[in-house]
């Protein structure tokens, strides 16, 4: 495989998750956002990908990003924060990839608010992944190399 | 009419948009935002029209250049696309507008999800076009130059 | 084209429609049926098309008239006023016909009481035109004729 | 209290209060942006406070300008207009605040429509002041003052 | 007031209201709808008006018949019976209406089964009276003859 | 009949009608309570009966007076005003009553605040009159007296 | 039983059943209405019954044969396509017929759009059978044949 | 066919159906469960089938009997009582059957309680028979029958 | 201003505010009813304006004071407690009233239990202050000041 | 416990519950409130508690009389009939209380119309007894007296 | 009443509450389950009756049980937990049982999540008593007992 | 840790997942559930862990199962299929047990049938993992094993 560029697996952040460490810690866990992309950085390193990893609080940034993937990419994870709940747009951007993705949350969004419960992206994406905080995201990169490596 | 310089339709595209013609062409056809821009000014110019095209994926994008119609503009078509269902703040931009201005959408929104059928603009506007794909900014650009001429 | 017979376009509007003019003119207009049938023959005719215009209160005499329209007509736009909201049995009809049909509105019924905001016809057809008055006919006549050009 | 700063107390204004007395004046009142900036200013001054006034389309700069108050501001006023009733990102902004924030309405948003009777952000803010105008922005003001002269 | 014809007062009556007297009379009654015409007949005439009382089971007829009223009566007494709660179209009629006009039911439609309840008529007469079988028709008449002399 | 006290017909009035002909008379018109007393009282006179007029504010009384009417009436007229869609209790009470008995409201609940739509004592009634202002006390009155000769 | 006229059953069939077997015939089938006519005559035949079969798109039509029926039939089976889910009316015509009555519906109602799920008349009738094509009418045929042999 | 097996139709049983004849008979009838599967027996013979008829009150048992139908049945029968309206596992087994299979209930579900109205498992039978008692199961096993004898 | 009387606001607590820094602390504050009418005396005194400051369980009582009110007050303060959410007769009492009137809430009661967050009375005010415990009061009377100052 | 008073158990009875005995006894019973008060008594005295029963049909009564057992009494119970489902003042009251409560009804609420299904004040009073007419009182007592020994 | 077998009382407890004691203790207690049945079994023998106490997490024994109560008992308590609210099956094994029966909860159900507020079974058995914990048993097995020698 | 052994993981599986590779393939896809329990297997010896795995279609027995986990287990999986949606019953006995849980789907159970959005045990577990077919075990046992490692 030398030569050949690791696939660059895009990992995109939505509103607040730059506060991770410090916002209400006993819901988010006192990992920052910084610990866990190290942290999937190793893991990803270990599944020889490579890591886009990056935050915003603006969802049109958001959706630039993920038409950006559709390009640069191999495949996608997304913590969408709270437009989870209330972007048509973002699930549309998400709904137009062709690439394998992967939504995750921190916090085990079916325990808490009714208005968390439902996820506008869960039905584009492959799967779910909720409840198991910085983990979650190890766990979404091991699903996507899985496919990735059952496709090539 | 000579040396009057003519009137300026906005055509303001919401998220995604920018994608046309690639993504899910089943729903939405095959010819891009580019192709839709040069047939529209072509039927604007026979009017006697002249049309500003914009797409942007940010919803306080839109909110902005429907502010600066106000001043710019003589009429107003909007896909607002997935913001068209949830986006109050852009019903409050439009709301504010005294231009005659139309909602169009390629698909036809009331043929989908449920999600879909609700239009949070279209109370605030003149009218509403869905169903016709590239078509519908045609019929939309007539509708608001037959009004023009009208008040005129 | 000479010889060959024109194309035929049932335009079938639905109850009370026949009031046009006098009933409440600030939501419905000024323009009575008879003006609206006038204008879209004139329309028509330059686009080489016959319309065949009828109004009927009967919701039976709508559906009638939607089956008369599969081996008469090249096209349908149906103003099925108050039927819009109720009539499955209308829905029904249309959604059996395999001709270019649209849904036509004088005021826009999203701007209006909240049973007037769901169309049971409009997933059926092609699309939906409101809000633009007596124009709204011209509009969805240039769609059908746009898309049997685009057929032929 | 010489030489110690002022407090600083964050105005953030949400999508299209920047078109404020102009827009809809029957509803929003005749006070343009930049007359409450002043007026909160000079009542501001009076109590020993500095204010930070900002207005922006853009939900995500919103959620920004909050989390910026976590470490600059002492207090934050919030007219959140339309994200009011559709942004849970922007409620999860300020639940992650540890400061005093009011959330402020020109309008009385319980006596017009339906969905703006619901306010995702109030349930994390100190509370609700909703119909007095730009008189809201000053009584909000106070609040804050009593609670910090209160803290100290 | 001799010479001038007596107003006419449309009585109409909707789907299997021919049947009264037979129908389940421990809901509606052992009257038959000729006795009804027969004694609101007396009553009017007492009241120097005239009557012309119909019954159809077509929501078609009925419409046909409220626009009718329009240019031949002075008033109108509904009971739409199944249509009451299901016809948008006969509401539009009725709406049209410049003339006094009420609503009678001969049971207490508001002790019946929900979907009773709700009529879509009530909004856009008088006013409605419910619940005192054939006697209803006589204060529904008195009360438009109150309205006419009142008017007169 | 001479010599036998004429039977008592209770009329109850709810919350806010002793401000009846001051309250926006455009919804609930220019008579006072005094007024429609003073008229109802004259229809009732011709009809040999007496009635017994009261108004309060507070539900407990509403609920009083019905009970006291069962002892003393032979019919009971009530406007339970705002009462009648909240109030289970005076429903209750109603529903234990043996007299005939009627609802009335002067203005048309049905084409009012949805909220005013449903009430909780129609069920528990004779029948409803809505709409006809102060007659409709005298149809209700009317109704009672029908019904009280058909019994007696 | 010679001599004595064989009971007749009326089967009424709703709006659009005139198209069957040319209509979406993977939901509703290819055979026409004339096909089940004839089979279920000669079942018919088989059970010593007569059949009268109808056809109309008009929901009026369909309550004056309803009510016809009370005096003609011996029993009654209706697929009231369209009108099943809206048509209170009818649902009173069946209510008020003392005949054994049968829903059929050749599609399974139960598994196609929601709006399909409820009937207004299933309350009103002995049964409903769904889902078998134009057998169900033989079904139903049967059903009312086992209960006019029980019930001679 | 001499010497093949009559193919094995199954007739499932749910619970509180061993109680018939017992358990409320003016909703169920007075026929037992033995009873029911005597003459269905006696019809199945007659159609040159088999029948192997079972009752259970437990969800778990009427699924493993599904699954197990699909090796040993050709066809199959379940009245899954109170378990049709809240188990979406026994659906789930169900659309995992490739066989014919009907539903049937003995009273007409849709004259019940709300909550037995909708059925879980009607969308993934092939159709549902309500409301004629004992003889549903007999009409169940017709239209299986005929289905067989249409596919073989 | 001398010798004219202060303009006396009316201010009206509702049911269980007597049990104030009793009930609930932690909810509603450790201040007493009694001081807060003491300190909005004060600050009464200081804008010129007198104060009367009553508390009732008996939501009859609140109404006959709202109506009190219009005759003897310049402006009515109401928390109505748990009649906010039940009262459609205290909100009609408020609606007559033409005086400016606020409701205020100790507690945030969009914060609460849903039942709390819609407030019947809320459209019926100027306007709502929520969420600041006793100081509520004092905002709402600088509310009111300024009304009263801008309306002389 | 010589010479020690007996523990005052209130017993409040809410709305209509004075017509015990007489009002609709099919579903409330035959005895009368009077019965019931003296059977409690007697089974009161057996636990060496004194009760003090009361009714009334003002719902501000039955606060105050709430409030009141907060000094006087060492427990509550409460049948508050037809307030039990609207009153949110009844329920703050009885939210306050610290001593042991316990809700009582009659009949079982839980089979009756849908709007008796949820109690208001079940949430905050130790538990709900319904259903066993008379007798639930006495259960009620009981309850209260084991809680007043445990705590004892 | 010596030699005759003292009446049996079914005692029937659903899933999990063989946890008792060790199961979330601040919602349900620390009495086990054979603590409670110790001690409903010592109440039971003080009224002459014995007791048959059971628990199983399986709902088709639950159901099993219900109806062997029919022939072995005299009356039945069930606390039904998790399926109290979710099984149907359940609710009309007891409905067909003619025997008392209560419905016990150790819980106060009524405060506790919105999904426990409904009981289905609620509706088909004498009454219900929730929030007591183990006295429940007790309070639910002395009104059986009532009953009993009330019907004796 | 030699001699010390391995931690055993409860896998439960819940009804009609035995079909697994045969049913529905497309959604659920083409490994047997032996296979599932194979490589889980194998992953599990490579993280020192033991896994019992079970498949059950009854409710009872997997309420069993996790109560027996309380006593055997460090950690649970569980894919509860239908009764995911449906059963209070197994929540409540995951939601009393103090291991480390996790709720897998095989598909994407948020892109599904709307009633299969809402599991009624993911509140009470650590997270949910859906739409990764059979890796979806692997994840969640990573899961587990990361959790028992922190913890250790």
């Amino acid at each position: 495989m030398a030569g050949r560029p690791e696939p660059i697996i895009f990992i995109l952040n939505g509103p607040n998750l730059n506060l991770l460490g410090t916002r209400e810690p006993d819901i988010y866990g006192h990992h920052t956002l910084e610990d866990i992309s190290h942290s999937v950085g190793e893991r990803a390193a270990a599944l020889s990908l490579a890591i886009d990893f990056r935050q915003s609080n603006h969802e049109g940034q958001l959706i630039d990003w993920v038409q950006e993937a559709a390009t640069l990419a191999s495949g996608l994870i997304i913590n969408a924060a709270g437009y989870t709940h209330t972007s048509i747009a973002l699930r549309d951007a998400l709904a137009s990839l062709s690439l394998p993705s992967v939504e995750v949350h921190l916090s085990n969004i079916h325990a808490r608010e009714t208005f968390r419960h439902r996820s506008l992206i869960a039905p584009v994406v492959m799967g779910q992944i909720a409840g198991f905080g910085a983990q979650g995201y190890i766990l979404a990169l091991e699903a996507i190399a899985a496919m990735l490596s059952a496709n090539s």
